[in-house]
């Protein structure tokens, strides 16, 4: 069958060329007879792909120096935990901003390892808005202050950076990473699961200030320790080697796409034109405050609920899937992350267009 | 290039029937139009590979209704600490079996969980041998029992099962699973890191008996409770996913190889291939204990150092890779795991005799 418009919210679309590729060198890769899967990971093959992998992802988010990049596992739900055991330093709290479902996770898993302080939250208006930040009530001691730049079931993200001062600001990035250009250097710690935009699920990626590593908690378990990770360039122990070479493919092609500013360009563009069609229907509806639109995940509801069904059969029909809203907020959510193409999001809007002329 | 023989510890060769499969349907899995990579988890496609891969190694391994099968990610080492997290249940301690360097990373990351009693060691000899049970010092209340079914460094493998009455036998399978049948009611929790017998890094299996679950310490850490895992059928986070389809591509071929009763027999055939060859070698030595030898793992030695370089540059000459030893051992290492074919194994065994020849 033709390949799918995949909404997927995660994991999600990878591009063609990157899959293309990892076809075409499955039984030998590189002429070295083997399979990515197959190398060592002790092996000079695999040694070369990790730390190309590092240093492209380190020029294409311009990195600095004085950070460390690691490729680890368990997802950015195994960093909920590991960020508080690593960077709670002796301090008796952290600040968290509550902006939905990802966000309450982080700070569930926070609570055994000290106070946590919800400096600010959007439950109010059933997260639909990122809190400005003249409203946070942060703590001038705090261990850090974290937030979730990207909320996937509630499409609302944040295209402004907090400021912490001296606090570090930690970030989960897990769903809009590499879609835009940030500044690293106003973060302690940025991590992402790279179900999303980076490769196949089974890789976390952890960039992290030089001085926040070294000081977990002194109950050690080495695995969750960043230093572990960090004194042995991601191989401690196994680390996802497929998933990593994969994300490196990702990496060189975001490169050869002219970087993270190209990037941005095209995700502006591609979400406005979803955007601009739900604020001009009289069937379909955006939720979220307009300046805190997600530019990757856009959910939307139809006139009511009983359109659904017709509406993702005929998505299906025109072999657009994965576009059934999260459960707990219903209607439809299409994700958009880089490797989706112009192409899908035109493909939608059309058949939306044709949905609202004949049932609207 | 030629496919070569791979003799690599881990990530290590994989069927090429599986990787021929996997890149035939990078694009496009099933008639799905998406490649495994790019499935949701929760979607219908990705659940029933799931559930495949899991009903698949549950006939494989025959195990029990009252065991659950986990894919987890982390590795074996992360269970190095799990376990002791999990399974200590208020007990003041677990018994381990010191059999080289995979068992020593066990108990190091066992102490900080409870007391550690090393029962049985096989250090005296440079972890030559299996300590043989009628010298074990169990006690009777330890919380475990723990063991590490196959050293890859020393390549040492026991081919009996302890007897720990009702003490639950805990065992790193990591290096042999899936390599010989095994009665899995004797464990109360079996654990293996992926990327030598199953499939590609970054994938932990983990049986686990009923009973020991849901017990885990009072400080909460979500991903590291089997509860949380055993609850959510492995989804509780995003898994592996295709780390976890391709382990599921291989089960389905060892089924239809006849099962790990016939897979044993071939192991078997080819360990002795090898060990027959040096024990009749002048030249080649191998140094553990004869009814201790690994079937997975076979390290060994030439008749002094000076040869080593020359052996390996010949043996990459002829397509044989990854050969050396483990650098804390020296000299060379084959590991011939299920995806080695015997043909791997008759090559090298030819290459040796050809070098000892010229050089004895």
């Amino acid at each position: 069958m033709a390949r799918v418009f995949n909404f997927s919210a995660g994991p999600a679309t990878l591009p063609e060329a990157v899959l293309q590729q990892a076809a075409a060198e499955m039984l030998d890769w590189n002429g070295s007879g083997q399979s990515v899967m197959e190398m060592s990971h002790r092996g000079k093959e695999y040694m070369a792909i990790h730390a190309q992998a590092e240093a492209d992802l380190r020029e294409l988010m311009g990195i600095p120096a004085n950070y460390k990049v690691l490729f680890l596992q368990g997802g950015a739900t195994l960093q909920f935990s590991m960020i508080p055991m690593n960077l709670m330093r002796g301090k008796s709290g952290a600040d968290y901003v509550n902006t939905g479902e990802w966000a309450k996770k982080a700070i569930k898993e926070a609570k055994p390892f000290g106070q946590v302080n919800v400096v600010a939250s959007a439950e109010d208006a059933n997260f639909s808005y990122a809190p400005a930040q003249s409203g946070w009530k942060l703590d001038p001691n705090a261990a850090y202050v974290h937030y979730t730049a990207n909320e996937t079931i509630g499409g609302v993200e944040f295209h402004w950076v907090p400021e912490t001062g001296d606090v570090p600001l930690v970030c989960d990035m897990s769903s809009n990473i590499l879609s835009k250009s940030v500044d690293v250097s106003k973060y302690g710690l940025i991590y992402a699961g790279a179900q999303k935009n980076i490769g196949p699920a089974g890789l976390t990626i952890v960039i992290v200030r030089d001085d926040l590593i070294g000081q977990a908690q002194p109950k050690p378990i080495t695995m969750l320790d960043y230093k572990t990770h960090a004194d042995n360039d991601s191989m401690y122990n196994t680390p996802p080697t497929y998933s990593i070479y994969i994300a490196g493919l990702v990496f060189q092609l975001l490169k050869k796409q002219g970087g993270l500013v190209a990037i941005e360009k095209k995700n502006i563009e591609k979400a406005n034109l979803l955007y601009d069609f739900l604020d001009n229907s009289q069937f379909f509806k955006n939720p979220v405050k307009r300046e805190d639109r997600s530019r990757m995940n856009i959910p939307f509801t139809l006139k009511d609920e009983s359109f659904d069904e017709a509406f993702l059969k005929g998505a299906k029909e025109r072999n657009m899937i994965q576009l059934k809203g999260h459960r707990s907020v219903g209607g439809m959510r299409a994700s958009i992350y880089n490797a989706m193409p112009v192409e899908g999001v035109q493909a939608l809007v059309a058949y939306m267009k044709e949905f609202e002329a004949k049932n609207g």
